[in-house]
């Protein structure tokens, strides 16, 4: 687990949700299991999205091949590794409760699931491999590129911005501004590492990120605000 | 997920819950998410061990061939499908709480995390995949049968005991004799589905099984009870 969990790409979503937590007056301790288990169970997606199963379609040729992952175990342990990440991220926020938050932990729950499961990433990945199938290369139009990080990175990032502020005890309209906020971040990190640094879909989510902050004008946004300079 | 969920073998762990609920005096609708998520968990873990990954240590000649399984989707779609219905499963339960049991709930979800999880299921699995690669053929140890089965029909019937008898109220020490009633009927279960039907290991399980409801003389047993019949 340790090392899926360290060589699994870089991913802002649990700095997202403490800086979130904070942003809505929460203290840092009140968000790091979410943090936690946002950032291992996104690592355990990115195991399984490497597995060599035996359907994967092969790049045709002349076009660019996957990205070749270095698989240190064979993929029946990277299968499992995967599978008691999951509920190892529910157990560390099951177990985070003192005994007062644990309305809100639920709550968290529920969005973690969300964002991590069927309605989120993984309908993500589905998209992918369905594009994958279809075409057998990397996916090339920019709108169904979108719709993946929408749903991948646009899901992760709102979810956690959500966890920070339910945890750090945000109203209801805080967290909703979060969530876009969060979303939107996320947006501009999904296309960024697809190659469209440029483009207008960047640009226009940047903004109305920035919008979504103005909300929070009396508080200090200079911390979470550094999630839009890349 | 639909038909994964319900083309896995069955399995008495959600019944076992409602019934543990009820003993202590709970009533089944306290128990009613707790077993469902138990009974969808259970179908993908048994959809991630049927996948076809390419190290899947083959059947030397002579010896059983793998049980075949019908694959209805690919290898990917099967793999999502598993990833997909976990947090489902952990969703149903947060989303199950009406306020009141919040603290039951949360205990019950590191029940399931832990049951399922690296320390649970997936270490029977992890143990079978060591073996199938060391010999190339299936377990046939009775010692290291005993092992596995310990950790997975063991592990999760004890860990749908004890969320009845949590949800339906159950003080520690019913708690605790569920979780060992649990953990038998879990080993009976699964010697008797590996072909160990009237070994000692079986007849030993059922008498700790049935002393352990001696605690419950003055309450209901027979519905528990029927657990032993088979």
């Amino acid at each position: 687990m340790h090392h899926h969990v360290f060589t699994a790409p870089k991913t802002t979503v649990p700095a997202l949700c403490l800086a979130a937590c904070e942003l809505v007056g929460g203290q840092r301790h009140h968000a790091i299991s979410a943090a936690s288990a946002l950032l291992i169970m996104e690592s355990a997606t990115y195991t399984h999205e490497h597995l060599p199963l035996t359907d994967r379609p092969k790049p045709k040729p002349g076009t660019k091949p996957r990205p070749v992952v270095n698989h240190v175990y064979g993929p029946s342990v990277e299968l499992m590794t995967g599978d008691g990440i999951v509920p190892f991220g529910f157990e560390l926020l099951a177990r985070s409760d003192g005994g007062e938050n644990s309305e809100r932990i639920l709550r968290v729950m529920v969005e973690i699931s969300r964002a991590v499961g069927s309605g989120g990433v993984i309908e993500a990945q589905y998209r992918k491999t369905l594009d994958g199938e279809s075409n057998g290369e990397e996916m090339c139009h920019v709108e169904e590129i979108k719709r993946v990080v929408e749903k991948y990175e646009g899901g992760l990032h709102a979810c956690g911005a959500v966890c920070g502020g339910v945890l750090g005890g945000g109203c209801e309209e805080e967290i909703e501004r979060l969530r876009k906020f969060g979303f939107y971040v996320g947006i501009i990190q999904g296309m960024i590492k697809r190659g469209f640094k440029e483009d207008k879909e960047v640009i226009e989510a940047r903004n109305l990120a920035l919008q979504e902050l103005q909300f929070f004008k009396d508080k200090e946004v200079d911390a979470i605000k550094t999630f839009l300079n890349i």
